[in-house]
């Protein structure tokens, strides 16, 4: 994986459960920071997106746990655009402790109008961000 | 898919986004509560399995929405055992919306040693509660 | 205090921090679905309360830890109208473990329009699900 | 308000609420954010409490609502020391959008011993850095 992009998470304490290590939700928290910081990089950020008449959503979500993030260890996420459809793309999304591979996971996004919900082929700057 | 149990949602108001429909995380949020209900209503309540040293980890989990849950509007969800393995147990999950398949989910958990961490076989009890 | 109603927690495995208690802000959840069922069961269900174009906001909260709720332990809040004005109205609020009292809250709520969010009079239903 | 410490605010798109404002027990999470980064700013990370075989716990939180923060706007929280007594300490934190105020908070903090969970006078590094 040549992650394109890496983007800093600061675990807060309360993310942590009893066990120690962040709870598995937690991590599409911050998927979704993750995501919209990468695609403001590069050069579609979010409020544009909306503006144009566009929003996505998430339609498919998968995760692996190798090991967990821990409170008060440094973490980061690193993404790559992982496919590009007409209507739908792919971001791939790994989760380092301390530098080490932790947690990986791979959303699949739909592009919508915000006026209908409906979906919508990728509008062109959006596809141009993700190439 | 043949529901074994079901576990009623009770969304809450902040759980649902700007886009109108729950969040894509709190999902996993509901998964770990259904799981819960599900192994103890079949003899395996969570401090039992604690108590006899054996915890469980998420190690996967993939979710895929047809629709999404929203506020004010009956919601819950069907957990079926999908698969039993030597140290690990697969789960299957269907949220409803208005008794309408919305979201479904699969997780892998492993079973680990509350000393150590380590994985371990399924202990008989919890074996019994999956079959 | 004498509670007026009292309303079921289930504490989320997630809730619960590396001090082994309900971090703190989810109390602040669990007053939401409170306040919320409180109304509905003194006749003003809230999309009733939205369908006649009024809305509530929080402008104060405060809470007072005596200890806290923790997993796997039954809990309760009991809630009560504490006081009635002219565009806001109070709320008490006693959270229990295993019966004892543990938490309490007093959240101070505005009536706004859903319109233009500017504060309103107390519609006539809504006070008297209050009284 | 002098404000002693300014911390950065990312507000996630999942803590905006359908009222378009971030929903109140959020503001709770940011707060033990700011914590955390005031003490150690002041020279006592939260590691080095612990390790002295202290911690703290929260008991008291008030928060007042002017406005709220959104999502996509600039949000920072300024924190001071208010009080300090012989096993607890009091925090005022400021949260501001766009740099104009919006939402107040004070909580009282009381320290533990990690061991026994009772009160202990505040450890002459936790009190240095809060002076």
């Amino acid at each position: 994986m040549t992650p394109e992009f890496v983007h800093p998470i600061s675990v807060r304490y309360l993310e942590v459960d009893m066990q120690g290590v962040v709870f598995n939700m937690w991590y599409l928290a911050y998927v979704d920071d993750a995501m919209t910081a990468y695609l403001a990089a590069r050069g579609m950020p979010y409020d544009e997106l909306i503006g144009s008449g566009h929003d996505v959503q998430v339609v498919h979500a998968e995760l692996d746990w190798r090991s967990g993030l821990r409170w008060a260890t440094p973490a980061a996420v690193a993404v790559r655009s992982a496919a590009i459809g007409q209507t739908s793309f792919r971001l791939g999304f790994e989760f380092r402790r301390d530098g080490e591979p932790a947690v990986t996971a791979e959303l699949v996004y739909v592009c919508i109008s915000t006026e209908d919900g409906g979906k919508r082929p990728l509008p062109a700057a959006l596809r141009a961000a993700l190439a």
